[in-house]
């Protein structure tokens, strides 16, 4: 084999805007969160074109999509491509989704092409990449590498209490499928970039090395109600003034290492009654700390800590840690990404090596298979934000390298 | 007129013990909030309740509930008493309570004595005097005084978008009388005193001469969604931090002043889209001063706008005052202070000045009424908490007060 594969990109793109029309959001966005009608919606239209495409398409009890076209090795494990298509409240049309279509689009050519591969090829959705809905984000994939038990990840709740799996039943995608526990041969996953570098660069290809040490938390603060007027600052325990306390300090451990490019964020924040003219007895605060170095993200946690104390002194509430995650330590496969750099010099492509400071799928999914990631740009970097913009001109490059090295590691 | 009057102490409770079945909350408090279901049912009762005192019951536009008892002289401006049914959500069984129900006893007894008085007596119930459900609080005595437009309360919306209005029409009380615009000879309210002072000290009467200084506000934080991770912190318009560093900031002010028992407190605050992964682009603090000092809580709203200003530097948010009120400034009227001061000594009960730290109807009313106010003790001090206790034996003496004086000044 010596000649490039390329993909026919207007297909792509035409996949790519018709998902753009499904779960609308604000101007230019969409607000398609996890097992939402409109994520029901998408996913029907994914399975119809995979089916469409000749894939065999299976659920699995988290509702991950997988679309296998069969290798000429009936007994070989996949070389698997996906990532997601649920988005933020105020997200873009690109992320994730771009990665799941070009999945679509490669298995689609590969047909037109009459061309068989010997390990069979999957494309697969993962449920709730976001976590937009239910915490934490990345849910499904981290059931299907192991790392969340899937009873539990069918029992988180969203904010208005219903269940992941009641959610999964409602929508038709409670798949039969077991959750993992069966080998990939390798795992790829193309993504927008959702940072400047290739954009203001000018290079079109990522070639993702690893990702930034991200440490993600849920605390809970628990304070007492009282009269906001009577009742003295003394003896006062609010638990709103608690996590309000714990969100400013976490940005300020974000500042602390700007420096060096680390980020520090408090993302979501809630209390009850959380009402005028009564103090909140019950909060609960999201955050998470990232650096590129493992250990000075480990340095931002013992901060974090340090800085859970200090708010307990000052609010007089009760902080406890409710849940805690993490991901981006690890480093993607070498093997996998000699492949995509062998198929960016044959395709002539000029490509650049990055470090992802965002959670992917892939994290969790390099944990039980060779795993790599291509990133394509996104205009100045903007990206869960409505006015994320992907351009087909500089997204297919991208699309093509992936094509090329999954076709090279399914004839390996 | 020489002997002193007292009222049916147990039918008194009774009543109490019958609205603190309605609406429960947390064991031992309610949950009855304004133009709620629960307090659909406790209007009805109270309504059933003063027309077989033989009241006449009128329902103003926005909802405030009067029961009028005739007097001899049919042109002359009534004695009012009263206060709120409505509660926190987590609030308890006597605050607003206690003083309605006392108009309701003294008109109960009166009848039993067919004893009449020159002037007519009228029992008042305020709408969403706690403004836990519509934001600010006293909005519909405030209506009554002429301080806020009936239109603008009508149209104030709860945190799902339901209009104070409409939730009138819904439960039935939107009524066809005018708000105000009529002569009160007098107002008295009996409160529970949401302060330690009547309890610790044994007195069972506190004699109100005027109210804390109370500046509320609520802002409006605008900033930008983006990417939790890739973003950097110097590009970042996080509005949940800047909204929770401006709740620090109006805790922090409450310390400054709280050597003079000032107070300042972050009561709400709400954030879009407030999830995982993604920075807010909204938020909004509901948060108030007080002071005893005017001049003290004017330095105090003065600290809160510098802090606004250090808050928008530090979060590179935008900040906005959406809406600010004021009430407390008010010293009530000397002749209706005496009339209670009489009344204790007949009785020969203690009594003790005290200054309100709480937000009441009287202060508006007291715009367009001589009016006076009467403490009971709750235990501990506790309030807007589902422990909140009051006990009949150490409340029966402010009711008979109450009582002496407003007979009082009803025959004046």
């Amino acid at each position: 084999m010596s000649k490039v594969l390329r993909i026919d990109a207007e297909r792509y793109w035409q996949s790519v805007e018709a998902s753009g029309e499904i779960g609308p959001g604000r101007p230019g966005g969409l607000a398609r969160v996890a097992l939402s009608d409109a994520d029901r919606e998408m996913r029907n239209l994914f399975v119809q074109w995979c089916e469409a495409a000749e894939c065999a398409v299976t659920i699995d009890r988290v509702g991950n999509i997988f679309a296998r076209r069969a290798g000429t090795d009936l007994d070989a494990p996949p070389v698997v491509i996906g990532s997601h298509l649920d988005t933020q409240v105020n997200g873009g049309k690109y992320d994730g989704i771009v990665g799941v279509l070009a999945g679509l689009e490669i298995v689609r050519t590969l047909n037109d092409l009459g061309r068989s591969t010997r390990r069979p090829i999957e494309i697969v959705s993962w449920t709730n990449e976001e976590g937009a809905r239910f915490s934490p984000p990345m849910i499904a994939s981290g059931a299907f590498a192991g790392v969340f038990d899937t009873a539990w990840v069918l029992a988180r709740a969203d904010d208005d209490g219903r269940l992941l799996g009641a959610e999964l039943e409602r929508i038709g995608y409670a798949g039969g499928a077991e959750v993992g526990g069966r080998p990939l041969d390798a795992y790829f996953e193309l993504h927008i970039e959702q940072g400047p570098i290739l954009d203001s660069g000018r290079v079109d290809v990522g070639i993702v090395t690893g990702g930034y040490a991200t440490h993600g938390f849920v605390f809970e603060v628990k304070g007492e109600t009282a009269h906001t007027g009577p009742w003295p600052m003394d003896k006062r325990r609010n638990a709103l003034v608690g996590a309000a306390m714990l969100a400013v300090a976490v940005n300020d451990i974000g500042w602390r290492y700007h420096a060096t490019e680390g980020k520090a964020t408090a993302a979501r924040l809630v209390a009850w009654p959380n009402k005028p003219g009564i103090l909140s007895d019950w909060a609960q605060l999201t955050c998470d700390v990232r650096h590129a170095e493992p250990r000075i993200a480990e340095r931002m946690v013992a901060e974090l800590f340090a800085a859970v104390d200090d708010c307990v002194q000052r609010s007089r509430c009760e902080i406890r840690l409710m849940n805690r995650w993490e991901f981006g330590n690890e480093w993607f496969d070498p093997d996998c990404i000699g492949l995509l750099r062998d198929a960016a010099r044959n395709l002539g492509v000029p490509a650049l090596d990055v470090r992802s400071q965002a959670g992917h799928d892939a994290y969790y999914i390099s944990k039980v298979a060779p795993t790599a990631m291509i990133f394509t740009p996104c205009v100045d970097g903007i990206t869960h934000n409505n006015n994320e913009t992907a351009e087909l001109a500089r997204t297919k490059a991208g699309v093509n390298v992936l094509f090329n090295a999954v076709v090279a590691r399914a004839n390996r």
